[in-house]
Parts: structure tokens; C-alpha cells; sequence
């Protein structure tokens, strides 16, 4: 274990309930076996159409809707949970669907439109829970490794053509971020196939296989926006990712190093090495 | 006719004979109706795949593949052509479907990874053919009335909603043109539901139909890049798209006034009125 992250550990130990505000997918299953290897009591808000249900089983949790700003903090309070960690994929709804409470509409109110970009939503949001007294952490504090390591991921590794391809999708991704849109790109031969928006990394795979071109496959980049707060949704690749990209042709995926997700890295390994896919950690400043 | 129409159209009367590198779509057909009226004789450069064989009916031209340039340049060399104008859609091929013979593979040489963007290869091209004693000009120097005009084309005016929905759509695309990349995106509740790369407005219309929030409908932003060309490859508007923005329950389209083309006029405006939805030229430097 490296030094940076016993000291991400150390100050997590202080902690001894944790609000999971859970949304689909994966990664609150792997914070849920953080807490309970490091004697933390969990406690589940749950979003009725966005958690699995099978993550609340055995848990204390409740089950409410996005807008319930109140309830959710209420419920927090009374049991006396100061520490919550936002996590897992919410499709953003409508303001109609997301009938906001007077807590909610207070926190529209606040932050206005700054509240509508993809990161600004959960800045302001992590700033507004701030003032009521919560703190918001990030999941790889939990889980140790569940950052992306720096270099290969399995046993292949870019070609020349590749890493063109990969500092040209730097280079729109570093920009797109600064507007607070865009995590991922596809780009084959220079050529930016897809640039991903609200759809998701998969869909994103799904319609760039109609748009390739003959010859080597692109490579799909995945980066955390410039200036991206850790604590938040950080950008995450894992096993089903690696498979459709090995699916649709793709020559391989490039991550932001300590800066992203990487789920089940051994799983992650075998699949690159057996459909020969390089899936890499890069260090967008200096690649 | 405004004074600048007809300052852009004195500039063309001297052109004689104008070649016409013809791409996909309806755009070539609008240009040869235009030389038809101001007596200039087209000669049709047509690719396999690309072209719609209709075009070449009745006018002189050639069957070609992209790659062979030195083909091209010799032909118009030997119908004393100097004036050409590149014009219609063309799927962009890769290295190993172009074939580069040995004028194109001089390009590329010349010109290099520049050559990768979107607009950074026709930009090129363009100086290329300079070079080669060929002027490339806009398909507006020759039809009056094919750039958008500013305000509403039907009788639909964009709603306050939607006002910010054009903003946030302007930002997004003024960031990405800078970087060479993204022409259009789809904006509901400032939330940006898709950015178009090179898949098209039409496909990117119909994939964010999934993506799209209760209550009212995104508006589609189409605008021209920063540092774009007019003689080069201009944003496109026609009754196809817009009539899919209706189908796809879209509140309107947003495109750049006097810096991009809109096909048939009335039949837009028509079926704008129809499906109550608005389009609308704006200028995103003070919209």
C-alpha cells in the first residue's frame, strides 16, 4: 500500500457510519464490502428506479425519490450520520420528474444554473450539504485500489497509431471538460468518432461501431473533467466496459490514472490480454 | 437583394466553367440548378459511393475514386477549369479505403497529422489546390438565397426555456469548434443530451430521443465553427431534419445566421408551423 493511500485510509478510520446515497450499477456493492472490512455501519438511501434492490438486503436504509431533499437529510440526522458518499449511476431527471421539496427547490434556488452542468450539479450539491452539516466522500478513500494504476492494465500495449489517437482525444476531452460536458471519446485515425454527452461509455461504443472506418480500431479515452472533484463521480471502467469495447472493435481504452475507477482489475486484465485490447492508466498532462 | 448578395455574386459571373466536386445529399443539385441560371458550365468530378448517380445525367463529368487526386487535377487542367466548388456530403473514408496515389500522398506529406480534423483537412485541401492553380468557392456565391437568414424562419418564437437551452448549446459548440470537432448538440433543461461528431445531426436527433427528460423538448444548436470557412464546408439545414426534430419532439432548432445554409426556405417554414416548433437564424456572438 502506497503512502497517499494509507493517509486516504487514515482519515476515513474516524468514521463510523456512512450514508450510501446509492444510485445503479456496480460500485455501491464494492463500498458496501469496503465498509464492512473496515467496521463501518452503512446506512442505504436508495432511489426508487435508480438502486438495485438487492444492495438494501440486511442493510438499514430507506427508500425515497431524488427530489426528497428533506427526508434524506432528516433521515441522516436522525441517525446521526455526518459522513455520506454519493455513488453509483443516476439518469438525471427532468424537473418535472423530479417534483423538487422546498429543501430541494431552496437548493435550486441558491445555485441556479450553475446547478445544471454535468459536475456543477454535484459541486454545488456537495457545497449545499456542506452547510447542513454533511460531508461528501469519495469511494476510493473506502476502497484502496480502486483507483486506476499508472501504465498497463494487462499484457498489451498501445501501438504508435494509437497513442496519436489517444493525445488527439487529451486534447478534445481536456477542452470539452472545461464546459463541464463530455468524459469519453472514440477516435480512430485522428478522427473523432463519437464524443460522449448523457448516453454512457457503453452506448457511446454501442453507435461508434456504425461510424468506424477500415483498418486498426479507434481507441476509447475516458477522462476526469480538468477540474473534477475527487469526491465526486469519478469517471469508472470495468469488465462489461472492456468486453463491448473487445465487441465493437476497438483497439483499446485509455483511463486517467488515480484520476478514474477501474472495477475488478484482474477480470479487467484477462479479458484485454485474451481479445488483445490494451486497456491503460495515462497521465493526460504528460502523455 | 442586399448589396453583399450582390457583391457575391459579381465575384462569380466572371466563372465560365466550374467544377463541381459532388458529394452525397441535395446540395449538388441545388448548385447545378444555379449554374443553369447564371449560364455557367458545370463539369461534374463524381465519386463512386458518394455521389447520387442522378446528378451526372445530362452534364459532362467523370466517375473517380477520393484518392486519386493527379486524376482530378488533370482533368479539370484539361477542361481549362480554375473554379471549383466542393460541395455535398462525403462520408470520410479511411487511409486504407483512400487509396492516396502518389498527389494525395504528397498532401498528407505536406500536411500531416493537420490534415486529421474536421475542418482542418479542408482547409488544407483548399490551400493544396491553390497551389495547384485552383480556387475553391462557397456554394452561397452562386445561389443568393441559401444562407440562413437571422430570426424565426416559420412563425414559431423560441420560449424563455429554450432561450437558455440556445446559450448553453452556444458555449458548448464554441468550445468544441475550437478544437475542430462538434457542429451541433441537443440541449433540454441545460442538460446537454448529445454532441454531434461525425455521425450527423439526423442520427444524432434520433439517438437522443432515449436520452430525453419529460416536459419540453431540447433544442437542437447547429452552428458553424469559430475559424470555419465559408468557402468550405458550411453547416446544413433542410426539411428532412426538421421535420425529424418534429417527429423526434424537439421545441426547435437553433441554426447560425448567414453562416450556414438552409434548403427550401417555405417548406421549412411550412412544416415549422405544422409541428409548432421554431427555427431560428441567430448570431452566438450576441444571442
Amino acid at each position: 500500500m502506497s503512502a497517499s493511500q494509507e493517509e486516504r485510509l487514515d482519515s476515513v478510520t474516524e468514521i463510523k457510519r456512512l450514508g450510501i446515497i446509492a444510485g445503479g450499477g456496480e460500485l455501491p456493492f464494492v463500498l458496501l464490502a469496503a465498509c464492512e472490512s473496515l467496521g463501518i455501519e452503512p446506512f442505504i438511501i436508495a432511489f426508487e428506479g435508480h438502486t438495485n434492490s438487492s444492495l438494501c438486503e440486511g442493510y438499514a436504509h430507506i427508500w425515497t425519490r431524488l427530489g426528497a431533499v428533506d427526508k434524506i437529510l432528516k433521515t441522516l440526522r436522525a441517525h446521526d450520520i455526518e459522513d455520506i458518499v454519493m455513488i453509483g449511476s443516476i439518469r438525471r431527471p427532468s424537473m418535472k420528474e423530479l417534483r423538487p421539496d422546498l429543501k430541494a427547490a431552496a437548493f435550486f434556488a441558491k445555485y441556479g444554473a450553475k446547478a445544471l452542468g454535468d459536475d456543477g450539479l454535484l459541486s454545488a450539491l456537495k457545497s449545499f450539504l456542506g452547510d447542513e452539516g454533511v460531508s461528501v466522500h469519495g469511494v476510493h478513500k473506502f476502497s484502496s485500489n480502486l483507483l486506476t494504476p499508472a501504465g498497463s492494465v494487462g499484457a498489451i500495449e498501445p501501438q504508435d497509431e494509437d497513442v496519436l489517437n489517444i493525445r488527439r482525444g487529451i486534447e478534445i476531452l481536456q477542452g470539452m471538460g472545461q464546459l463541464d460536458v463530455g468524459q469519453s471519446v472514440i477516435v480512430q485515425e485522428g478522427l473523432v468518432l463519437g464524443v460522449e454527452a448523457i448516453e454512457g461509455t457503453d452506448a457511446l461504443i454501442e453507435r461508434c461501431y456504425n461510424l468506424h472506418r477500415e483498418g486498426r480500431g479507434g481507441v476509447l479515452i475516458k477522462l476526469c473533467k480538468p477540474a473534477q472533484d475527487q469526491d465526486l463521480d469519478l469517471p469508472t471502467l470495468g469488465p462489461n466496459t472492456v468486453e463491448l469495447a473487445a465487441r465493437y472493435g476497438l483497439s483499446g481504452i485509455a483511463v486517467h490514472q488515480e484520476h478514474s475507477l477501474l472495477l475488478k482489475r484482474e477480470e479487467v486484465a484477462e479479458i484485454a490480454n485474451k481479445h488483445k485490447l490494451f486497456v491503460i492508466g495515462i497521465n493526460p498532462s504528460t502523455y
